[in-house]
C-alpha cells in the first residue's frame, strides 16, 4: 500500500488504525477544519461559477473550493428536466433497480441516498435487500429478472457483496445495456480505446471529469496524475482524462516516488482511499485537485460516530493549489448525479427517445 | 502530430515527407547505420542473453542491442515444440485464418511472413485474398466461416483496410475465442481491468513486454513512458506496463513537453510512427528502450526501394540507453511470434489441452 506521513497533517494527523489516540491530539484543530469545509460549500459567492466559492475568505488558503453538492444539484435539476420532457412525449419513466445484499450499514446507507436522488429527479427506483447469506444464484437469479424487465433500464449491485460471493460473476450477469455503473469490462475497454465509445462511464470519473467541465477547466494538453488504479475510479479517471487530451500518469502502492509524480500534474485526481496521504508538498502551485478519496473514521465526537477523510490533506492543499474538492460534498454527490444520469441515458437508448 | 526535429539526427536527419533530398544530404552515414545494425543483430556474442549483443563492439555506443530476430527464434522453436506435442497427444493441429482485401504491397508481404512462420512452427495457415473493391459484408461473411470453422483457431484480418469498410464493424465480427489480434474492447476492457485477465493480449505490446522479460528487465516500480496511444500499440503497451505495476506515463501528440516527460523513463515504449522523433537527449541514462515505431520511407539507393525506421534515432539512444532494440529486427519479428503464440493458445484453449 501507498506509505503515507499523516502524522503532521493539520487536518487530522493520524492513520485510519489509530484514530483514537489521534484525534484526542488534535481533537479542536480537527472540529475546526471540518467545520470551515461545511461553511464554505455553502456560501455560494459566484466566482469562475455559481458553485465554485473561494477558501481564502476564510483562511489563508487561496484555492477555490469546488462544491460538489451544488454542481450535483444542477445536475439533478437538467435529469429533471429532462425526465418530465421524456414522461410528456412517450409516456415512459426511467427505471433503476438496486440489489443490496446483506446489512452492511454503509451499503445501505448509500442504496438510502440513491433512491432519495431517483425520487428527486422523477427516476422510478426498484430495491432488493437480500439477506446476508443469500447465495450467487439468488443475487444472479434477481439481476436476470430485471434484465427482462422493461421497466428497469438500470441495474445496480451495491458493494461491496458478501466475500463468498464472486463479484466479477455479479456484475457480468448485468446485460451491458443496463449497466449503469460502466463496470463491465466491454465499457471499460470502449472507454480506453480512441474512436470507441462506451455505453457508460462509471459514476466517480465521470463525476470527477464533470466537475472539471463545469469548473471550466481545460484538460487537453494539461498534464494529469491520477493516485490509485482500481477498477470503479483509477483506472477510468485516467482513461478519461486520456481520452480528453491530457498527458497522464498513474501513481499507484508501487510507485517508488509518488510525490514527485504528483507534483507534476496540473489536473490531480485521488482514488487511493489513504487519508490524508496527498500532502501539500505533492502539489504543484495551482494545480486543480480533485479528491475522489472517501474514507470513514470513527469519530465519537461527530454526532454520526464517524467521519469521511478524503486522500487530500486539505487545509495544506487548498493553500497550493488553484481549485480543490472537499470531502465531503465534493465527488461523492457527483457520483450520484452521475447515477441518474447514466439511468436516465439507458431510457433514452432503450426508447429510442433524444 | 508530433512534432520532431529530425534534421540533424545522425542517422536519418529527414522527415519522410522529404525523404529524396535528405537521403541524398547524408546517403553515406544513412547506409553506414543501416550496415552496423544488421551486423550486430547476426553477431550474436552473449552477454546477459544470448540474444542481447553489445552495441559498444562496433561503435562507441554502450547499449546492448535487442535482438528481436533472435528472441523471437527462440519462441518460435518453443512454440513449435508445443505444436509437436499437441498434435502427438490429440491429433490437433492449430489453424490460423488470414483475409487480405486489396493489393497493397506491405500487407501482402505481412501476410507472406504471417504464413511463413506459422509454417516453420507447424501451425496450418489459411489464406483469403479478396479483391480490392470487395464489400463490407463479403469480408464478414469469410470471417463468419471461420468463426464456424472448428479447425480455425485464430482469425486476423490484415490491417488496414480500404477506406470505405468499416474497420470497427469487420473487427467486431471476429469471435472473441479466435481475435488472436486481441483487439476486441472486451479483450482490451480484461487487459485494462485488475483482477481480470483478457483472452488475447495483442501481438506488438505483448512482444515489446516479452522482450522486456527475456532481457531480465525488472518492471515493477519502474517508471515507463508509452510514446503513443494507438489501440494496437501505445494503448495496450501503457496497460500492460501498468498491470505489470511500473508507473506509467503516456506521451501523445496533444503532449506538450514529451521530451521532458519521456526522459523520466527507465523504460521506454515508443509507438508513434514518427521516425527517428526521440533523439538521445530524450532518453534517460542507463534506461531500456524498445522502439515498436516502423515507418518506410523511400530509398532508391535500398534494393528493396525502401528503408524501415523507428520512432527512435537509433545512433543516439545507443549512446545513452542501456538496452535498445533495433528497426528492423527488433519488435517486428516478436509480433509475428505472439501471433503465432495467441494462435497456440487459442487452439489449446480450444481443444482444452494444457
Amino acid at each position: 500500500m501507498f506509505s503515507s506521513d499523516t502524522n503532521s497533517c493539520p487536518r487530522k494527523g493520524f492513520p485510519v488504525t489509530t484514530i483514537q489516540i489521534g484525534h484526542r491530539r488534535i481533537g479542536s484543530a480537527f472540529l475546526r477544519a471540518s467545520r470551515m469545509i461545511n461553511t464554505h460549500s455553502h456560501t455560494g459567492v459566484s466566482l469562475c461559477s455559481s458553485s465554485v466559492v473561494n477558501a481564502a475568505m476564510a483562511t489563508e488558503a487561496s484555492a477555490k473550493v469546488i462544491d460538489g453538492d451544488s454542481f450535483a444539484k444542477e445536475i439533478r435539476e437538467e435529469i429533471a428536466t429532462e425526465v418530465s420532457r421524456m414522461k410528456e412525449s412517450i409516456g415512459i419513466v426511467p427505471g433503476l433497480a438496486v440489489i443490496l445484499v446483506g446489512d452492511n450499514k454503509d451499503s445501505a446507507s448509500y442504496v438510502r441516498t440513491k433512491k432519495k436522488a431517483c425520487k428527486s429527479v422523477g427516476i422510478k427506483s426498484y430495491e432488493v435487500h437480500l439477506a446476508e447469506d443469500s447465495s450467487e444464484q439468488e443475487v444472479i437469479q434477481h439481476i436476470s429478472i430485471f434484465n427482462d424487465d422493461p421497466s428497469i433500464n438500470g441495474i445496480l449491485v451495491q458493494l461491496h457483496l458478501p466475500s463468498y460471493i464472486n463479484e466479477q460473476k455479479v456484475l457480468n450477469a448485468i446485460c451491458i445495456e443496463k449497466d449503469v455503473d460502466g463496470f463491465n469490462p466491454l465499457n471499460i475497454g470502449q472507454l480506453a480505446m480512441r474512436d470507441r465509445e462506451p455505453l457508460f462511464i462509471p459514476c466517480t470519473p465521470k463525476g470527477c471529469i464533470e466537475l472539471l467541465h463545469r469548473c471550466g477547466v481545460t484538460i487537453k494538453g494539461k498534464r494529469a496524475a491520477v493516485i490509485g488504479r482500481s477498477n470503479i475510479v483509477g483506472l477510468p479517471a485516467a482513461l478519461l482524462l486520456q481520452k480528453e487530451d491530457a498527458t497522464v500518469s498513474v501513481v499507484h502502492s508501487r510507485t517508488k516516488n509518488p510525490e514527485e509524480i504528483t507534483r507534476e500534474a496540473d489536473i490531480l485526481i485521488t482514488a487511493a482511499g489513504q487519508p490524508n496521504m496527498v500532502r501539500g508538498s505533492w502539489i504543484k502551485p495551482r494545480a486543480v485537485v480533485i479528491d475522489a478519496g472517501f474514507t470513514r473514521i470513527e469519530d465519537t465526537k461527530n454526532p454520526e460516530g464517524s467521519l469521511p477523510l478524503g486522500d487530500v490533506c486539505y487545509e495544506e492543499a487548498s493553500k497550493i493549489a488553484s481549485a480543490i474538492t472537499p470531502v465531503p460534498k465534493g465527488v461523492g454527490p457527483m457520483t450520484v448525479a452521475m447515477l441518474l444520469s447514466n439511468t436516465l441515458t439507458a431510457a433514452k437508448r432503450a426508447h429510442n427517445f433524444e
